[in-house]
C-alpha cells in the first residue's frame, strides 16, 4: 500500500497545510486564486455567507457559497513559485488524507476548478486598457512548471514553446551572457472553463479578448521593462510577444502565474482557466486610471463568478 | 539627458511606487527582506523607534532606527518573481526621482545594504535542523535573474553554473521531457556582509555553516519533493545538491530567494547577504519542531540586526 508522505516533503500542522494553512473543510471544489489579498474580500462580498477564513503569509482563502454553490477564494501572492504551493496545498487538502498523510483513492476524489482572477499588462495596440483578457494557452517564461514532468498538452503548446524559444533568442544580443538560457514551456487552460468565461462575458457586454498569456517570472527585466541600473538580457519583449503567432493565436497579455497553474492543475487532472484585465498599455507606455482599474477588476470578479457557476451548475445536471 | 521613465515601465501613484507601496523617504539605506508578511513586526520589535509603516499586497515595510542606525524591514512574499519588484522598487526609491521620473545623479545615492532573514531546508545529513545558513553564494535553479544582463561575479559562479548544469541533467531521465531545460545561474554575495553575518553567529555562539545557498522555483517540484499525482522532471534533487562541491564549497541550504538578491543588488552596485535557520531535514525527512523554530528565527533576527549595525558602525568610521 502507499507510505505516508515524510514530514519534511509535506508538512502538516494541526491537521493543517503548512503555507495555505487550511484544514481539507475549508476549501471548496470552486476555487478563485487571485495575487493581491486585498482582492480577496472583493470576491468575497459577492458570496451568500462565509463559513471560514484563514490568513498565514500572503495566502488568505475564504471559504463559503455563491447562489448555492460552495466556493473558495484564496489570494497566492504574485508569481508562479508561490502559486505553486497553492495548488500543490490545495491538492493536498482535495486527495491526499492530512491525518494519515496517506493518498485518498482517486475515485472518491472530486476534481477542482480553479479560475484566476488576475490583472495584466499588453503587448497588442488592439486589446486597449480595461479589455478583459481570457487565456487559451499560457506561454511560460518562469521556470517553474518545468520542474514536473508533464508534457505538453497539444501540437499548439509544441509550436509556442519552438517559437517562443527562437524569436525571444534572436531577440537577445550575442555579446549577452545568458542569450538562449530562457527556454520557455507551454501549457493549455481547460476548453470548456475559457468557454464560460467567453460566454459571460459576452452575455454581459464587457469588452474582451481570448488567446495567449505570457507568464513571466519578474514584473521588470522579465517582462521587458527598461529601469535604469538594470540591463536587459532581451531587447524589445513587448515586441516579440506583439509579433508571435500561432496559427491565428496570439499573445493577448502579460502577468506571472497562468502558465503555471494551467501546467499543474491540468496535469494532475483539474479544471482551470484565467481572466485579467490588461491595466498597462506596453506598446504606448501608458498605465490605467485608478477609478477605470476599479471597474475593470470588478468586471472580471463577476464574469468570473458567473462561469464558475455555470460549469458547476452543467456538472450537476450531468 | 535622461527621458523621463514611462508610466507602463515604473508605475508611480501619488509618490509611491507601485507594488511595495513606499515613498522615497520610507526607505533607509539599511534593509531587512523577510519572505513572510508575519515576521515584519518580529524584527521591527528590536527597532529603538517606528517611523513609518506601509503595507501593500505581501509587501509590508516598516522603518525606524535600530541603535541609532537607520533601518526598514520588508516582507516580500515568497520567491525570485515577487524579491524581483521589492529590489527594482526599493532602487527606484532610492536612486530615481519619483516626481520627475528621471534617473538621480548617482554620486548622490547611497548604496543600499540588504540583507535578507529567511527560513529553509537543509540537505546535508551534518547540518542540522537549528543551525543557522549563512550564504557566500546562490545558486539560481529559478530563471528570474536570467532576465538581467549581470554576467557571474567570478569563475566559482561560472563553475557552479556548469558543474550544476551537468548533474542536474544527468539526474533527469532520457524520456522526461524537460531534460536538460533547467539552467542554473550563479550569484554571490558580498563578502564583507558574509563575513559581518558570520562573526556575529561565532560572538553569539549559534551553530552556523557558510557556503553556497540553492534558490528553487518552487518549493514542492523544484526542491524535488514527491507529492502523488505530481511526477517530477529531476531525480533526488536534494541528493544532487547535497553532493555538488565546487572546490572546498558545498550547499549548505535551499531556499527561493537569495539568487535573484544577490544577482541584481550586487549587480546595481549594492551589498547583500542572506541568513536563514535549517528548518526542514531534506535528508532524513524531519521538521523543525514550533518552539525551536521559533528560537532559531529570533537568533537569525539577532544575528542579521548586529551585523548590519556593524557594516553601517564601519561605514560612518571611514
Amino acid at each position: 500500500m502507499n507510505k505516508p508522505i515524510a514530514a519534511s516533503e509535506l508538512i502538516i500542522i494541526n491537521g493543517r497545510v503548512y503555507h495555505i494553512g487550511t484544514k481539507a473543510d475549508e476549501l471548496a471544489s470552486q476555487i478563485f486564486v487571485t495575487g493581491d489579498p486585498g482582492r480577496v474580500d472583493a470576491v468575497a462580498n459577492h458570496f451568500d455567507n462565509i463559513r471560514s477564513k484563514v490568513s498565514n503569509r500572503e495566502y488568505i482563502t475564504v471559504t463559503g457559497t455563491f447562489r448555492g454553490m460552495p466556493v473558495s477564494v484564496m489570494s497566492t501572492g504574485i508569481g508562479t513559485d508561490n502559486n505553486d504551493i497553492a495548488v500543490v496545498e490545495a491538492h493536498a487538502c482535495n486527495a491526499i488524507d492530512l491525518d494519515t498523510r496517506i493518498e485518498k483513492d482517486p475515485t472518491n476524489v472530486t476534481p477542482l476548478t480553479v479560475i484566476r482572477l488576475g490583472t495584466s499588462g499588453g503587448p497588442q495596440p488592439d486589446i486597449t486598457i480595461g479589455t478583459l483578457a481570457i487565456s487559451s494557452y499560457a506561454l511560460g517564461l518562469d521556470n517553474t512548471g518545468i520542474a514536473y514532468n508533464f508534457p505538453p498538452a497539444d501540437q499548439v503548446c509544441k509550436d509556442l514553446n519552438r517559437i517562443a524559444y527562437e524569436m525571444i533568442t534572436a531577440a537577445t544580443p550575442d555579446g549577452n551572457y545568458y542569450r538562449g538560457w530562457l527556454r520557455p514551456y507551454s501549457s493549455k487552460a481547460t476548453p470548456e472553463v475559457v468557454e464560460a468565461l467567453a460566454r459571460q462575458a459576452q452575455l454581459k457586454g464587457f469588452p474582451h479578448a481570448v488567446g495567449i498569456t505570457a507568464s513571466t517570472s519578474s514584473f521588470y527585466g522579465g517582462q521587458g521593462r527598461q529601469i535604469p541600473g538594470f540591463p536587459l538580457t532581451v531587447n524589445d519583449l513587448p515586441d516579440v510577444l506583439e509579433r508571435l503567432r500561432v496559427g491565428d493565436l496570439r499573445v493577448v497579455n502579460i502577468e506571472m502565474e497562468s502558465s503555471l497553474l494551467f501546467q499543474l492543475l491540468t496535469g494532475v487532472g483539474y479544471r482551470c482557466g484565467t481572466i485579467c484585465p490588461v491595466i498597462a498599455g506596453r506598446a504606448e507606455g501608458t498605465f490605467i486610471e485608478p477609478d477605470v482599474k476599479a471597474k475593470s477588476i470588478e468586471r472580471t470578479i463577476e464574469v468570473g463568478l458567473a462561469a464558475m457557476h455555470d460549469l458547476y451548475t452543467k456538472d450537476r445536471a450531468s
